[in-house]
């Protein structure tokens, strides 16, 4: 692969290609393919961050081949999330893979030591999001953040919340959660001035429609400064904060 | 009419007829047919308040008719809800109305001098939840409620809720009214002992979906003691908060 | 806890809070961290009645522990509903709680042998709707009220329903509980004069859509007087009824 | 055309053709093609009654085009529906059409003079729905239907309903219009013993979703022999109830 | 309860109670409460059929208490819909009960010997469709009906339909039966001159939503004279289709 | 603009730049940014048709704009659709358009004189869909396609169909428009052996949903070889049909 | 039924019956009556293609019936789509069956050993797609077409879509079959210029509800030349792109 | 107002009040209640920007009258969003506005003229996005941001995309405006390292429902780094890019 990078940026040196192709090629080349999947080896260059494994819907036999790709490309760090346990099992028989069942999340190589100065405030409404939480928060560790986590305060005690107020508001990107209503969202969003991503949990029954109703909430939200992912969605929360949280941090 | 209640009891005191049967036909009676209506002239008695006329979708000429139905049979007091200032006027033209434009909501008769001792809050999101908030408001004070009006006390802002704190909570049954997310309701049922009726309006845009969002909210709030109805249906929450506040007041 | 509050009186006492402030304070301080969850310690003050734990998705151990957590407040009645018999199974193994398979809803400590003079009463349109009318009839009895079931009295056979007309007008606030069409809280909330509560139930196929054309139904009433709860919200028409039917009763 | 069925006939006579061929092209024969419109001339053999107009979203110069195009082919009685009255007034200049603002219908020919022995009732929830009920009423009454009105006898006050249940009960078909939650198809369909036709309107706001409420409704009724049309379809309603109404008539 | 009606019918004679008021009596009396089901014993009277019982969420022991409770008053024939192979088994150990699996149906008492002359014609769209035709044509065969079986025509092979014309057109009332897309309604619905009544089943995948597309498709019927019940509720078509098909039959 | 190619050519023929980039590069090139719009100048090479304008939500001044933009750069065939009657004539003021108002289409330049053999069939259920069909018919005819219309064949009067079974089977790819139920598809794609492109329209009222219930239909069609387009989309299904009827035509 | 076909064909030539009618029967006769099924013999004839069984919901008995039907009919070639496993195994005990278990399919009889010239592409967005890609394969190759698999090149990294740009572009016709957002179908369809048939998968969580956001996404495609057909349904793409792909060949 | 925070700081400062509780009434204090609205006079220094006016359903009084409360407090930047063009003229009368028509958005005070390092690219997938883009860019630029506007680069002509990566991928968070499909938020999602923040827009028809499917689109995004706002909400990307963008800029 090097000698196709090389020879690019000679053509580019030369003049014969000019930089935005060069680019272009250069984010467009590093894919393996192992027929089942087609292994994006340049992430991390050009997204800032490993690829991530999408572990729902495929085989350990899948995966550990991702794996495999990856690792023998250089890349020792990797996510791997919507795992259920007994995959996550058969997995571990081939790859050092540390999981956390309650998130039904997993990683490839060791937590990193070095941690933003600042955080990300993971807030959830209630005890039973807390698998989307831990999910949103193992993320976001996993990329290098410092987390706080705030769980349990929900608005329909609303001094559960005040009461945690200064630590939410030290905060440099915060992640609501919550299920039901999703009122939470709004609540937080009214009272800091950062920017909240909020994450509706497909917690409860009936007209909750499995998270429906608390997304529509977090969507019309009379608080500005709101941003919404999809049900159920740590993971993609994580991702926006963390690339939120590394904003003029020192590399 | 008067003749056929008279034999009635006349049958239950002979025994001929027991008392459920009378309690059933007295229920049934007294209906007048103007062809286009049943005019209920019993109501007031059957459910302690004025027949209302449901205004969305009649003619003037029928108002006008219902109207004079009404006052023939001895009801003074009467409220017509939803009704268009076009149709108000022309029914001014044959009944002493007082017509309340904001509200789309008009009256027979006066506003009554004597109210309750305890009182109704109603406490609305934003400025756009205004007209909802009076036909509530209207209607409360037109069946003897003393009313509290705190209207603009979003959660964007919250502590332009708890600023009225005192005022909601000395209240013996609250109406919250608000569009978008309708995360008020959650947040006033928390911090409240008494029973709250929200009612979603369709305020907002977009994934609003007129007050559907609100309203869903409002069904799944994760504080307890919130019932619901339905969108703009500030006429009904005012009706059950009647009922609620005049509970234990001296008759 | 307390040398927290009696400061906060002498600041009163002193000038140096004002009563405002020390109200707010005292709502938002007694909260034990569990870590899983922030269990409310003053809701009973706060709302007048116990915090009740939702068992839907939570542990057994973690149910255990918000149960010790509240009795070493001194909190001796709590009530958990949505509690699966399983779970329920293993708490009993830690706390002496009563368990009532057929509405899924556990309580520790005694019913209350005082009950209110006024009842409510749960009106349901068919068998099928059992389980909710259960969580709704024993949350309102260890709240203290009286409580009359009417069951099975759906609209396809009304006279049933007129029989037992009587028992209905009788109550202060009546649940009706129904699925299907949920005709049934239009025409209980057209004969009586008293607020009605009604929660659609799930029972149906099809186009019932789990509820939803119930709740719908329920929303659109012509009878006034009628407010809702979320689908098959036995506990949260309770909690409402709870509110209304004390009123006025000697405490 | 008569040639050709003459000679379709001696066909079947010879035995060349038979009898199912002939039929089938007995009933694919007369169409006139009007270029924006195929005139199905033999509807009145096929189906008993007469093509009916469906006036929404046609000119009325096409309008005009197909009665014509009816006329000369011997059809003097023809029903158009959902006539709007601009376009109404422009076909009077052209033909002689009976209107009917109200109901947005209009016709060609007289009345039927000879009615059937039974009778069908058209039975609405309110004054609102009187629009439907006549386009209901007015279709089966130009089809030769003796028709019973009972309007305005929602369940809100359901003695009104029971104060007609003689002449209801008398009827050998019942079309029930309502809007809102619905809810007098099963206060019907239960006491009666005939076939319920149900008619949802679009009359209510908010959740009633322009009919959607009342049509889910109508459709999950917990009483039996309820069938149900589109929102708004008084004229479906009418074609049915019109066939069953002349089951076992003398012709 | 025969002294009741005895006693009634005296007051009716002596002019002491009105017919009306008798009427309605005769209605509302005849209940068995079984705590858990309030027995309808007068349906057959009221209603021309048998009290069905609706299988679905009953326990084995409600039924057969329910079922003992008909027996004892005189109702030797009884319909049991939605009715589970395991329950049916418990059922069968105390009762005799015919129980057909494919349709989930079961009937105490013999079926009818004498059948109407005329017939109901069942028309599926495709094999998936044949629990839900059984258990419409069961329930018609059980009141009484000649049936004619037509399944699998549907509309992808249309010649399959036109081949069985002659037949379903000799029908007094048709019942469509088709999932997917139900065209077949509006195809059938477009060829006869008899009522059809349609039922949407849940047959298909994707967009058929469980049966929502057929039964969206049907409502919209281009075709007149066709009417629709809920998704996969052939008991109710044959309901209907019953009382169609016993109009102008000798008894 | 021909500079950059040719020079673009000479790099690929001495090797500095290999074919798929330079495939590329010719793809991304012509466009012509106006600032409100990006002009796309290649697309008739691209894609085998000329760019047509969307017309709806573009000022009479961007549609005058794009087009002088577009025939300065020597595209004559210019095709704009879903363009209002007032937009078109003050874009007539400026170009040379031929207008057809009933399909809200219009365009730029002649039709062309030479049509491909074989031929679109467009069939529509009624008479309400022509708007859709001309858009279609229209746009086929402007793509230089033999078009032939059967309007107003839909099944509630199957004959209609049958009668024009031989010009539609002749047909080498078919659109079929329809409303309300939209079932013509399925009878159509059950009868003939070559591609059917269905579009639904927004004819209808009530729960035809403006086009829904006739799309949900379609999509589940139980004839194979039918496919689907947006509701209304008569110029989509022409875009595809043409790109089918052209496939094994001489250029 | 030759016999039928002689007789009908020798009424042709005698001028006793034209030609349209005797195509009609043609089209109508071959039927075997199974009971269970109406076994379509001519299909193909008709539609060029042999019957395909549709697996879901069918027993194995049936499946072996209908397998047994068409082979003493002389159709040697079946397809059998949604075959479960374990139906798969019971229908291999009678039948020489193939089935591949992750497309859940089945066939009888051999691949065609001719395939076509040109090919169709099939393009998914992700690894969890290939179920549906390979049931859509799978029939394209078994109905004789060359196929070209391009899997896993979603547009989260588009550079894995442009590199295989060149063999997606010469196929005569593409599948794009992708979940979660679609957004796939659109990015090929302003590539290509040949029809893109566009599969919805249920890929996904929350909001991709169960393949509907994608479905949505694929009809409101901005890139034009894209329909649709029903969520996962692989068998219908391939089943027009067979009749697409064949347009011009030599047969 | 000062007097109160004098005496606050004051109680701080003797130990009366923590520190805390004085946060708590500095951010609930600074209120005008103008009857119809509760004016937030602190909101730029608890949330960093100015209060913004949501003009949808205000009067131009009402807004006027906010306006001056504003400015007597010293605030003189003010935004007001959905502002209609007749309710800005008169607004014009008593205040100096710029109001930017196609925007419908107005703001009192002059743009900044120190902008920010960093910027903001808004990238549109077509000319009909414009309406949403301006809100969001002047909203932007209003809040001190340097923004880059890139238009109608939809995927149908991903080329256009293409060419303007160099810009796009030097914001330091991008808006993303779509509707029909909102396909571009993936694709630019799949292509940047940094947030995307994705507004579905009303654009489109049929099954674009308004926005919905764009929004779901954007939901279910492939790509990572995707958060949503609600449909047409302009306002509000810009309000959290303009949060994002500001992080590490010198103040």
């Amino acid at each position: 692969m090097s000698d196709n990078v090389r020879s690019l940026l000679e053509q580019v040196k030369n003049g014969q290609v000019d930089v935005d192709v060069a680019l272009l090629k250069l984010k467009m080349k590093p894919i393996e393919d192992l027929g089942y999947a087609n292994v994006d080896l340049h992430r991390q260059l050009r997204q800032g961050v490993p690829e991530v494994i999408y572990g729902a819907g495929k085989t350990s036999e899948q995966i550990v081949g991702i794996i495999s790709s990856m690792q023998s490309n250089g890349q020792g760090h990797i996510l791997i999330t919507r795992l259920a346990p007994d995959v996550a099992s058969e997995v571990q028989e081939q790859h050092s893979l540390t999981y956390i069942k309650d998130a039904h999340i997993g990683y490839v190589g060791d937590m990193p030591t070095k941690k933003t100065e600042s955080s990300i405030a993971i807030v959830t409404g209630g005890t039973s999001d807390y698998k989307v939480a831990e999910e949103c928060a193992i993320t976001a560790e996993f990329y290098g953040n410092r987390v706080n986590r705030i769980y349990d305060v929900g608005v329909a005690g609303i001094h559960r919340l005040l009461q945690h107020l200064d630590i939410i508001m030290s905060a440099k990107v915060i992640v609501v959660i919550a299920g039901m209503e999703g009122a939470l969202a709004s609540v937080v969003g009214g009272l800091v001035d950062v920017p909240v991503i909020a994450v509706p949990t497909s917690v409860g029954y009936g007209t909750a429609f499995g998270g429906v109703t608390a997304l529509l909430s977090m969507l019309n939200s009379c608080a500005s400064g709101v941003t919404v992912v999809n049900i159920d969605n740590g993971f993609g929360a994580a991702y926006t904060a963390n690339m939120i949280n590394h904003i003029g941090e020192s590399k």
